[in-house]
């Protein structure tokens, strides 16, 4: 079975022709241009779509679509999406107005939980979070081998939940939420406080910096960026022991920008989970670095298609 | 359809005879006797069931328990129940040998979940948590319509969740667990702090004082009482909006002898929820108390045996 999973960034847009085995056929990627408005972005898609199919013979399934926002999967709408300005944008029947595949959204955290649980790490999981930390954190849940959407699609929001009643005040507006202590943005904000505060760090000769950045100086024995970091696995520890403890998961399978840290992030992490999280259900979870990479995010898309089927 | 329901609790074991519509058609009581262990409990459950039995003609289709602990759903062994100092009690197997029924086992959480959502509070509600508010915090799931249970059986667990980091110590010896903020020990240590620093509040005059109590006081204008009513609010607020971005659930039911407060507790905790929880998830989620009462753990662990049918 062959299907076609679009990635719809909000930069740029990918697409892969993926059979049901989770192997990429052929790929593509062309720039999102979201300030042109939704039609022309669709128009996009819908060019990326057609290279894809024309290349291979074989029927195709569906096309499944990945967002950053939410959309409504029954009517195949993205009812919003902030980083390209949408709102109700009907991207399904849109898109039908070019070709008749069935066409699935869903947001991007979900299409790469799928992907995990279907093609990369989460093979074998029945129940899994696949949290993607970047300029936020959002997760997607596969629950007893689905993936859960909640009652309106929008189950997942990891990010904006509280572990520090008081704390930084959040894009969302509320204060204390884990991404405002550990996601990306968080950590560059916290290096510029104690660069500010006139901290001695080895950051303070940089011109411009990014979480990365902070991981290779601690790394190098910076005090400061240490520091930062060793707060972040700290809330980090307690969001993801909050999500053991109420979902009792067989692993949280953790990806995006910050991850890339590898086994310096994960080794303490997983110690700090376990603080926050019951001896039976921290017994079988397992805390792993996600396994597809830049790919996910069609191949997850391409997976909404086989979950259909 | 007919089943047994066996509410298995640390001072009395509860039974009642239950049609497929949630009715009782007849109940009864014993005390546990824990201290006699746990082969004479069972054999007060078997005397239990078999007088329920022989008091109808129609065929029962199994006999379903709710245990103050964690079961193995799979052998119907107990592993563990603290109040009832059990540990590793095979429950199901050892029933079996005094008569044929099928037993299946849940923990009490999850069975008055199941009451909640086929029976009560939760009916037509796709997802839902029910949560006890009492000794300690737990929470039952119903996710996609099903019970969810976690890959060990142990989600649910909102009461060890972290929502004030470093805050009191917890039974579990962890800091800040959600029930060391809101449960009824911690609504009662938190006032008894107060008198020991000599503020002045009513409840001094009392010989010895519950949860219900404070919540009378603060009702009648007692200042230390209500800030405490106020406090446990807003971290229960914060737990369950964290519940509901988490999960975008249909409804949040709350039972146990705190919620009996009504809308005392109901109408700021509502307002509380909605600080936290997310526009989208918040516009569909109902917040409302638990609707079977004393019998909901007899009739939940009647269903788990309707579930299987």
């Amino acid at each position: 079975m062959l299907a076609i999973g679009i990635d719809l960034g909000g930069t740029n847009i990918k697409g892969a022709l993926v059979d049901d085995q989770g192997h990429l056929l052929s790929k593509t990627e062309v720039p999102t241009l979201a300030r042109e408005g939704p039609e022309a972005v669709i128009k996009r898609i819908a060019g990326l779509i057609l290279e894809l199919a024309y290349n291979h013979d074989e029927p195709i399934s569906g096309i499944g679509i990945g967002v950053p926002g939410q959309p409504d999967t029954v009517t195949g709408a993205v009812l919003y999406a902030p980083n390209l300005k949408w709102e109700r944008v009907p991207v399904g029947p849109m898109l039908n107005r070019e070709f008749n595949y069935p066409v699935y959204l869903d947001n991007d955290a979900n299409t790469a939980a799928l992907a995990e649980y279907r093609f990369g790490a989460g093979v074998g999981a029945r129940n899994l979070a696949a949290v993607t930390i970047g300029t936020g954190i959002g997760a997607g849940l596969i629950l007893e081998g689905r993936l859960f959407r909640g009652s309106n699609w929008s189950a997942g929001e990891l990010g904006h939940t509280v572990v520090l009643p008081g704390g930084p005040l959040c894009s969302c507006g509320k204060n204390g939420c884990l991404e405002t202590l550990t996601a990306a943005p968080a950590l560059v904000r916290m290096i510029q406080e104690k660069i500010n505060c006139g901290e001695q760090t080895s950051l303070t000769g940089y011109t411009s910096f990014e979480a990365r950045d902070i991981f290779v100086e601690a790394l190098r024995g910076d005090r400061a960026a240490a520091e930062i970091i060793n707060k972040m696995i700290y809330y980090l520890g307690i969001g993801l022991g909050n999500l053991v403890n109420l979902l009792n998961l067989d692993c949280i399978i953790i990806g995006g920008g910050v991850a890339r840290a590898g086994e310096v992030l994960f080794k303490p992490l997983r110690e700090e989970i376990l603080k926050t999280a019951l001896p039976v259900p921290a017994e079988i979870v397992k805390v792993i670095p996600a396994s597809l990479g830049n790919d996910a995010g069609s191949v997850g898309a391409a997976a909404l298609v086989f979950e259909k089927c």
